[in-house]
């Protein structure tokens, strides 16, 4: 594509940067772009800067917060005892959106996997480990992909914690609602018969 | 969706304000950005800003320039006798793709529309006009979108440009290219045979 301008051009090709993004559709947004107000697209483009320069993580969850303590960690109403252990922030909003969860966080950052280079050193284990033994944690809800990474991270961070009294458990895996019998993998179908339920357990 | 961090917040709204980009879509895009480089960041947000605050236009036919004229008007090896009249700087870009047109555009900025409060004092249709009498333009290339405000801004032009020795035309309508004659509405198959070609042109 050629274009007329080399800012125009520049501005194209940060966008299309962006993960989804190609450069047709880059440049369909800078064109809307340069159609609003210059004040509206200095706010869009400091809302960006501001948001990566000056973003913090809780201290405590490794959650994205604006203070050293997230606000699901600063809230007392909730089971600080209770920890759900998850990959990443965006983990942490979808579950926060089920609003079935009233216990708190910790975000490891990633998950273990040897063949893209992640170790345990690079995840927040060694925090997690130290809150479990600090808060008298009661229980370690898994909430991770569940794929070989997922299971590694889960055992390696149960051999952790194998002489603390902390009840550790990971969310159910089995057919999704709405989901199809026929068309399940061998995998999950065969799990979700050994973890089967008693029937007043399903209905509550 | 709840957020934890009002930073978050604030930049996944400024990216959902543009166009085709949900909130959902904002989220990954903001957290793709968490996890760049903080100066490739910084990079993409001044680009937008630079781009928007200090774009210029061809002050000749009002295409995105970095100069007071624009690559297309500077370039002497183009017909500047032949002026293609578009909308928008899409246009121009969609038809440089083509490589088949050697002359220079004059961008209107818009369309005639009343509905939309869109009149011709608001497009740049008197520099046109002034263009054509003072460059002694031989021919005026209308490729406007086929709509009723595109015929209609032809129409204005051309009553405006009547007593000049400048000879007007507009693209073609006709079936696009690989289209079926069957799914052709009737006004552009009625438009195509009333606009008929000898083979001879056709093959050329």
């Amino acid at each position: 594509m050629q274009l007329s301008s080399s800012l125009l051009e520049n501005a194209v090709n940060e966008f299309a940067k962006l993960p989804g993004i190609g450069k047709k559709s880059a440049l369909r947004l800078v064109l809307h772009l340069l159609k609003e107000e210059e004040s509206d697209v200095k706010k869009f483009s400091d809302a960006i800067a501001k948001m990566r320069s000056e973003i913090k993580y809780c201290k405590k969850c490794f959650n994205i917060s604006d203070a050293d303590l997230c606000d699901i960690c600063a809230n007392i109403s909730r089971k600080q005892k209770q920890i759900c252990v998850v990959e990443n922030i965006r983990d942490v909003i979808a579950i926060e959106n089920t609003q079935q969860f009233n216990g708190v966080y910790h975000v490891l950052g990633g998950i273990i996997s040897p063949l893209d280079g992640v170790g345990p050193e690079q995840l927040h284990i060694d925090e997690l480990v130290q809150r479990v033994k600090n808060d008298e944690v009661e229980e370690l809800i898994f909430a991770l992909n569940p794929n070989i990474q997922g299971d590694t991270t889960i055992f390696y961070i149960q051999r952790k914690l194998q002489d603390l009294p902390c009840k550790i458990t990971t969310i159910a895996r089995g057919i999704a609602f709405g989901g199809e019998l026929e068309y399940a993998d061998e995998m999950t179908l065969g799990r979700s018969l050994t973890n089967r339920l008693p029937v007043e357990n399903y209905v509550k």
